[in-house]
């Protein structure tokens, strides 16, 4: 045995989930399930890792090659650890898609690994949901996303005027991008920079931009884009914009979102880009309007494009990916954690006697079979120590059974806030 | 974009589980998690990441170095992927073993790697079920994984004689090695030929034992113990061992079993070892007697001394760790696996007018609000193609909701299996 004494604390940028944190992921996990349930969506899981090259045909700056994991198996492959769901679950689906039904309704909660540095709301290991639909290019698609976006956020009672939707279309950057010029061989570098626009002073945007082969009143004209406020002012500065199908679709988004109820959530947000290059139509973001947390807290978008580079024909697709980080601190900025007594609906059996030992066995098995979950004593205490214990563990509540209560055939459940005790007739056997 | 055409197919040894065999997992994990619960465990996770150096500490040769995915970050740090929890839970267990009342009772269910061919039961990524026991160095925490293992395999409801818990004890086999003169520095290749008993050859077996040093003698003698049917037997011909501590604790968890209900299911295997270095008391496992699949579904032990490679003082453990795989082998050996019928509670809304658009999405969105798992329809159907589609994909109800149920001020359920219609008030309000 080696006797060198190793760090005990995690790798930099990943968490250890202690029961209490784990409590509070998996209450997040269970809501986001819920919701994509009610939406008749099935839940799917794809490989740890993936075949480097995938990444590598199609991504964005957000997940450059250089924060991949890569590492060769013994057949000198390159792996990759997942750095995002998007690449696998397109890979996935161009397998089943022509055999089924459409559309498919697929969502997954997985962890992901980047190679970056982590900070606040942004940690190497993260864990997401991925909820997307294929095989339909409708408005109505794009429209069930936003509505089971809104829906995932509601879920957890956020207050009236915590959040916004923003919402964008990249057809009608494309569209804009005629209007001002923009060469095909600079759109990609633009559209990072406007994904940039909030980021950056409003001197390094402007020579960012330029750079781009943008003249000087092109250039204004993107900032006037970059700050329509709603879309009928921007048709008025825009007017060539009238037949713009991305403005168009935009336009009846807007329109549906208003009559199924939605409207006080939603609004024009030309700045919203989304990071990834296969975004090719609706994106949007979800964004905390809490003064100490002002961020997107998820985004989404379509992205008919990406299931190309598996060979299939092209099938539409949009989608959302929540990641756990930054929705918990959309959820501590509003105060919407669930407490953490995670031994509320427990119950602790100790053992007030040796000679019980077997006993007690009998009766944890019976009371588990009832549904209680209960945590059994293995060494003899006293009654005072065994309520001392339920209580600094905050344990809901605890079975008092010895000697006495045995010869009364009977045993106790004592409720540890109210001090409520119940007695119940003792019924043990060992072939039930 | 690249033009490259990808295989979509999964890494080697690897897979994507699509609804249907997500359903399946899923299965498998809740009946997990439910016992878990039912013990008053409380569930973690740690990093998919950990430094390579805690593998390299202590194991044994079922996570070899060679099986591990290592790979270097940014800043020169070799980690590797877990390739199994135990060494994860002990790390994080000293970080709060202190100042934790005890015993700690936590399981979590989890994602592994091992670089290693893939084969029947034993893919290169699995999934575990990690059960622990930390802080309880008695004969009741034992009972307790052993009687918790036994639930698990029971919640499945798996017939009579389908199962076996096969037990030994690592300090019994030492009290073994004393009396058979096994020199210390051959102990553990021992063990490691021990645990391959039944799968070498007779005579691989004695000529790779004799080449530990051991005599012809004793070669019988370990014979002898390995053939050893149960405890009192191993008595009359080893009378050494009467002070033996493992006899002991072993003839004990025997004895209870016996006595809360489980006797039918266990029995004493001399050549039950595991192949982890860690374990230093009971070892356990369970065992699929069913003719086709005559192989292990999982085991356990205690591990007391692994915590000593954090430098904490050493703490006991007693856990298991049931693969997906493996068990998936046993359930399916014996038809325990549920039907993959996985939109049986799901329902289907179809749009059978444009001018319904807004109208469905209220009706589903209240639908939704009631508890029901609403598929919507996307483009307008026909009510003929809307119960083929349904049919096709087994969806266990239809919402019929067109013109005329709009003007009657009703929608209709059908259920797709008995053909039963229910007529319901219509009553849709965006605002709710």
């Amino acid at each position: 045995m080696s006797k060198k004494i190793l760090s005990n604390q995690e790798v930099k940028g990943m968490n250890d989930w202690l029961p209490e944190e784990f409590f509070i992921r998996k209450y997040i996990f269970s809501k986001w399930r819920e919701v994509c349930l009610s939406y008749g969506f099935v839940e799917y899981l794809t490989p740890i890792l993936e075949n480097a090259e995938i990444y590598k045909a199609k991504s964005g700056e957000d997940v450059g090659l250089k924060e991949l994991m890569i590492f060769k198996d013994r057949g000198d492959r390159e792996l990759a650890i997942r750095p995002e769901m998007t690449p696998s679950v397109s890979r996935m689906v161009s397998k089943i898609y022509s055999s089924s039904p459409k559309p498919i309704r697929f969502f997954s909660i997985a962890n992901f690994v980047r190679n970056e540095k982590p900070q606040r709301g942004r940690n190497r290991e993260f864990w997401q949901l991925n909820c997307d639909i294929f095989g339909d290019n409708s408005i109505l698609s794009d429209l069930e996303i936003l509505t089971l976006s809104l829906d995932i956020v509601l879920s957890f009672n956020p207050p009236k005027d915590s959040f916004v939707l923003k919402i964008n279309n990249r057809k009608l950057i494309n569209d804009v991008f005629s209007i001002l010029g923009v060469k095909k061989d600079k759109e990609v570098e633009l559209i990072r920079l406007m994904d940039k626009y909030r980021k950056l002073s409003k001197d390094d945007f402007k020579s960012l931009v330029l750079k781009c082969d943008i003249k000087e009143d092109s250039f204004n004209d993107l900032l006037k884009f970059l700050n329509s406020k709603d879309v009928s002012s921007l048709l008025s500065d825009f007017p060539e914009l009238k037949n713009s199908e991305g403005l168009k679709e935009l336009s009846d988004v807007f329109d549906r979102l208003e009559k199924i109820g939605f409207g006080e959530y939603i609004q024009f947000s030309p700045d919203v880009i989304r990071g990834f290059d296969y975004y090719d139509g609706l994106v949007f973001e979800i964004f905390d309007k809490h003064p100490d947390n002002s961020r997107a807290i998820f985004g989404g978008g379509r992205y008919n494009g990406l299931s190309e580079i598996f060979g299939s024909s092209s099938f539409p697709a949009v989608g959302i990916a929540p990641g756990d980080e930054t929705f918990k601190l959309f959820l501590e900025s509003w105060n919407l954690l669930p407490n953490k007594n995670i031994y509320n609906n427990y119950c602790y059996l100790p053992l007030l006697s040796e000679s019980l030992s077997e006993k007690v066995f009998l009766l944890a098995k019976k009371l588990r079979k009832d549904g209680f979950k209960v945590e059994q004593g293995l060494s003899v205490t006293k009654i005072g120590k065994a309520l001392e214990y339920a209580n600094k563990k905050m344990i809901g509540s605890i079975i008092v059974f010895g000697e006495d209560e045995l010869s009364q055939g009977i045993y106790k459940i004592k409720d540890m806030k109210s001090g409520d005790e119940k007695i119940i007739k003792l019924n043990l056997n060992s072939h039930e």
